[in-house]
């Protein structure tokens, strides 16, 4: 049913308002229950309105978590924005440490993509060519970086970029779903710095 | 309903031949559709039974989980069996790598893993007390392990036992992860191994 409007504006606002609504509801439903699990039903409830009025915003389920997703590239955060968003001359391994240092302000995030990226590995998920993409960007980037490192001799000797790309993101996205369970207890950016210390040398003055 | 005696056998292994088709086929759907994701209903009718009859053998879909969880115990795999299992004898580094391997013959385990750990952070998730055990045990057991090789001079300078432990379990689950995505393209067992060889030392002569 179409909601009752109490506020005078104009229609596109308003539409837009209810959408940002339901992708906030939605989001949060897929962060604690999964896409399967989680139901247009009881997504229109939290946001206070009937179903048809979400499928009048969202034709499918499909098409509101591509909204969600989007919303998160859009919240930035896990596991990482990469060399292309970063300030010009802030050094790669600096750069994950801040970045893994705001993710602790968002593990509603964090836990969202936890969750989604495990489920959507089955062919048939919707958000699964998603993950896909963004892995392989975001390996595609960082092995970029430890390139340039290597190439600044910067690199420790025997180690590959392509494979410490997968591990940076690898034991970046292991080390905080153990810190969602005890975040008191796991230091995520203490575990990246260490391994990032590990394999990248220091410049020479 | 009642299921029809076809073969005679006592009724004890009847039963738990039963229980453990429904146990498996739970093990499936909960690896593709996750906890939340999944149900009773559906998963009585893969294993060709009715819902009533599931709920004979299994009173409550929390039940079911736990039963999956135990059975996943039995199988072994990942992240890793950790210490008590190994073999005597074999270095802890080796243990791994042979594990990591051996889990890229059961991608289904690795995937049901992946997929309930995540969804089970959720403080009302039935799995979560089995999977802050089993992380806080798996740290330990790893810890015990780098603490005996820094004890014989074979932990690298500087690096802390118990945050290389929580790091090779999530470096281990995150890899595995994007393993599941591109197996033709990742290797997890590559990415352990050039990690466990930068903080190992090998053994004096």
């Amino acid at each position: 049913m179409p909601e009752p409007t109490v506020r005078r504006r104009g229609p596109y606002a308003k539409s837009a308002e209810r959408r940002q609504q339901i992708v906030d509801e939605a989001y949060r439903a897929f962060a604690t229950r999964g896409y399967h699990g989680s139901s247009l039903r009881e997504i229109a409830a939290a946001a206070g309105i009937g179903q048809s009025t979400l499928q009048h915003h969202f034709g499918s389920k499909e098409e509101l978590l591509l909204a969600v997703l989007s919303r998160r590239d859009e919240l930035g955060g896990e596991p990482c924005e990469g060399a292309s968003r970063r300030s010009e001359g802030t050094p790669f391994a600096e750069h994950i440490l801040a970045q893994a240092e705001r993710n602790e302000r968002i593990p509603g995030l964090i836990a969202l993509y936890s969750v989604l990226s495990a489920e959507a590995v089955t062919d048939d998920h919707p958000g699964r060519d998603y993950f896909l993409q963004r892995y392989a960007a975001l390996r595609a980037e960082y092995t970029a970086e430890f390139t340039a490192l290597h190439d600044a001799g910067r690199l420790r000797s025997g180690i590959e970029p392509a494979l410490a790309a997968a591990s940076v993101v690898a034991l970046w996205e292991g080390i905080q779903l153990q810190w969602l369970y005890e975040p008191e207890r796991i230091h995520a950016v203490g575990a990246l710095r260490s391994y990032l210390e590990l394999i990248v040398l220091p410049p020479v003055q």
